[in-house]
């Protein structure tokens, strides 16, 4: 069976990265590739290492209201952009946004797979989780939906991303993201304001039950550390598991899924790169339970997610195109 | 069809990377890995981001005396190593030595597959090239092979490696290989007594036609560079050809061969990250041509010819395994 | 006026830098240098770029009843192989010890020298704060000094290290800190039980004042992340204080003090590099505050830090070799 | 003695290396710093680790006409841009040009100083070699002063800068001088056509003596590789020195010269890191010599260099401000 699907904003990291996975997923027909500045280039030209077939399509002048036949779209564009366009694509298209602009937004369904798959293959239209969310859900899901945490005081959330989370050219109208200041560097961001709070704050809500007691207080202090790729969030709730007990709940928790992998010890982001794996890991004590998530970004963060979505929603394989190993080293 | 095949130092970069590639290949079963000081542990130990399946696969201590039944196996160890072992496999084995102590050696075929695959297709006893020979060689043979360089002279040929080149641990008794001190560090090393040297003569001798002339005279510079992964080799040759007739020249010499890119621009190491990919360029004039070639050391410069090698000598599809996008960015 | 000073350590990454900053000191005068594996060796073999008179000293055995006359000694041993023999210094040469051995432990000062340098002068025998420390406790000092933070809750310190904080060697018997491995990952290490704590929570307790309330609860995580030099501390405490709060509270309590710049933004540690800077800053909100400390490891964290410390010791300048800017870029 | 000293074009990277070694000189008094897209701030926003004093400093919009009393000034701007403005600097103001415009230009000296001090100590007028220049010149001087090498074919420089060397900006439009697409890359670029090629060539005619046979042929490869600093040019010849030769040839040479330091052992670019240093060393047999120089691009090949020619400019001792020791690891 072939599904075609298409890739607005391909020019970018993760629209790149769902164009890298799509290349060799066993379903997926990339028939339609949309971009901004690279309209009118060839696919070759902005990714060299792409399979020969594949260089020789031409990006689009991205325009919802002019899309060939499509199964299911995926968008990755910057957030804010997204929105009135994908407004346009025709209620047949599935949609699955890589981007920030449908996260808990009527209609859309947030795109957890690892967490409640049932719900995104019922879903046409799937907002995928932000990249730091990912991290940080994936490893606080078990504890929060094992009732093993207290939710009245904060929820640290303390992560450090790859710059390739920036994005290619990330708005920088200047040197910040260039390899000479950030090589050897690392600095804190988005203090107490991070747009990535309000999503994680409302799934922590809903994993908690029905209880519709007070929103969590999340505090998330994202870092940008001198790497291309990777994420690691660390987590610190207040709770009395210990860590067997928070590593027994998340294998529980996590029994059967694909993709999310209970490890014993602090779990490395180079462990995932060019993967769709999560590695999650626990030490607890003294009422304080550190969580651990360890992802790809621009895998399990963004284009790995998103395949795992499209792969739901159109009833294949929840692992098609997303079972090679990780890159070592 | 159902290839059974073995891994023989499995624990070190270039075994690991065959792993990795034959974890997705569609007809190779990895029925048996062997390690050294890591016999005893499972895969998963080892690789964090191995497939599940394969993660729980015991590495074995290497014995070529008992070796369950193969059909052929990737023996990549230390130069030196593998010689007497290697010995006694048994005849009905195919074997591809990824490492260095069978190239241009008696009832062995050089494996350079992308230059004279039909070599190797003949062979049950197949010597990867080294990993700057590879990068070097491809980028110099359609020069050498026209006729269209002059080998009275020597050949200068530049090259620039990725710290993963110099193996795991590298016999490196000290901080050497340290991130702390090959970070933000470049130097050179084995000048003018390099070991890849005599395979890269050979190769240009027996390119060079049945000639019988003196063995060319080859000036080699390996250069560590802080990256992980990717070599750059930058060859000067002496010729009077100018920079269109050498890239016509290598798109002719290379028509119909998946895995050579010839590009008009200098080539990037970064374009093949995680892919079998060599692209390859030119730029000449008043008598000087340069030749470049770009790959992943750890992919065509080890694993990824070594399985390229081993489809052929199968009698697969040359590209089985390793069709995949390069990872980017 | 000319100061006699030895450095023991020398051959590794603190006592190098002890050796750096006392090459350029007005008043120093290094007279003893000594290692382990690098004893015999002259010093322009371990440190290539030292200046060309010191290159010549040769490094001797640690032999602390072997010393020559000297007036200070530095000593930059790992944890654990300083305590005997430093005991066996002279009475009348004052030691500062960079290593972990001597916090906090009777008839040591506890050489946090931005905080209370007036204890520095009186000593004759003052440990070194732990790079971890050094910049957490410099962000966190005038918050609890002040009481701005409760310290009924657990303290969070978040942390962040270049790769040269575990040491040349490290004790890794295997590639765990080779380049190919490190770069492009991160990860944790050490969970709730790293040896930075004890110093960490004596310190709070001191700084909160008489008190003699229960000692806090600090929780510590550090990471490893691919850069060679550089230290982030992300605290997390709680408090009601707003950021204008925090930020006057600190520059009001470092007034005065040469190397503590409090900074509106979130600091990057790049901007210490090589130097003793200290860049903090705070981000207050809903009764949390962030407080965030930048050094480099090697300078504030260890070796600036010990400078700092010996010029008081010896009633010189508190700059004294110790004024230079930043690397950058 | 105090020595007004103006620096044009701070706010780059060479520029801000030059402010960085000023603020340490014992004789410069930074009088005058001048800037284009960063006019109006202060010192100490674009510089956080630059000393306290200095960083309430304003950058001023550069205006030759309107200069403070100065006596030397340090023009680092982008190549193009300081030749008409450097002809209104007053006669009696003396220059250093940083940058590439006045390299061998009528009324100005080529200030390698390493090689012939004396025309400098003369000169009002200096033209800084290119960084790359600086180190192969370094490197290839006395072999070529001493008649050891053969320059009727062509001289092969190999050379690798960080990424530094490209400028802040680096007149990018887009991201290719990002983290995410340099690290983990290298490649080359301005095959054959490279700006530094003629001051190589005129330098290497001069050098070669009277002969004014004809110019040398240089072909120069620079590749960009993914660290901040530093260059390692390899440098290849035709002479039938063997090693020992070139090396004591280089000793004598350099003899009491305080910068340029021959080494055994290929030299690491990292060794200078921070300093004035050029490691240098060769290789030879075969009728090939290697000659290798590794320098911090930002310091012997740009600021450093820029200093000592001004110290030699005022009469001053050369390693004014220059002694310190690189940056270790």
């Amino acid at each position: 069976m072939s599904i075609r699907v298409g890739i607005v904003g391909v020019s970018g990291y993760g629209g790149g990265e769902v164009l890298r996975i799509c290349a060799g997923h066993p379903s997926f027909d990339v028939a339609y590739v949309a971009g901004e500045s690279s309209a009118g280039q060839k696919l070759g030209e902005r990714f060299a290492g792409i399979t020969p077939k594949l260089a020789e399509m031409k990006i689009q002048k991205w325009s919802p209201a002019a899309l060939p036949k499509l199964d299911l779209v995926f968008v990755s564009l910057p957030t804010g952009q997204s929105r009135d366009a994908v407004a346009k694509v025709p209620a047949g298209v599935k949609i699955v946004d890589v981007g920030g602009d449908h996260r808990y937004v009527d209609g859309w369904v947030y795109g957890l797979a690892d967490v409640w798959p049932e719900k995104i293959r019922a879903a046409s239209r799937v907002a995928n989780p932000g990249c730091y969310p990912a991290a940080a859900l994936t490893a606080m899901a078990p504890l929060i939906a094992g009732g093993l945490v207290k939710v009245d005081g904060p929820i640290i959330i303390d992560a450090l991303s790859g710059i390739s989370g920036a994005g290619r050219g990330g708005g920088s109208p200047e040197a910040q993201l260039g390899f000479a200041e950030v090589n050897e560097d690392v600095s804190a961001y988005g203090l107490l304001k991070h747009p990535h709070v309000p999503e994680m704050a409302a799934t922590v809500r809903e994993l908690g039950g029905a209880g519709g007691g007070p929103s969590p207080r999340i505090v998330f202090t994202p870092h940008l550390i001198p790497m291309t790729r990777g994420i690691l969030a660390t987590c610190y709730l207040a709770g009395d598991a210990d860590t067997k007990q928070c590593l027994s709940a998340a294998r529980k928790f996590y029994a059967g899924r694909p993709f999310v992998r209970v490890v014993d010890q602090p779990p490395h982001s180079k462990w995932a790169t060019g993967s769709n794996w999560a590695f999650i890991s626990y030490a607890a004590g003294d009422g304080t339970i550190i969580a651990l998530g360890a992802i790809d970004n621009l895998g399990k963060g963004a284009a790995g997610a998103a395949v795992q979505n499209a792969n739901l929603m159109c009833g294949l394989e929840e692992t098609a195109g997303l079972s090679g190993a990780a890159l070592w080293p």
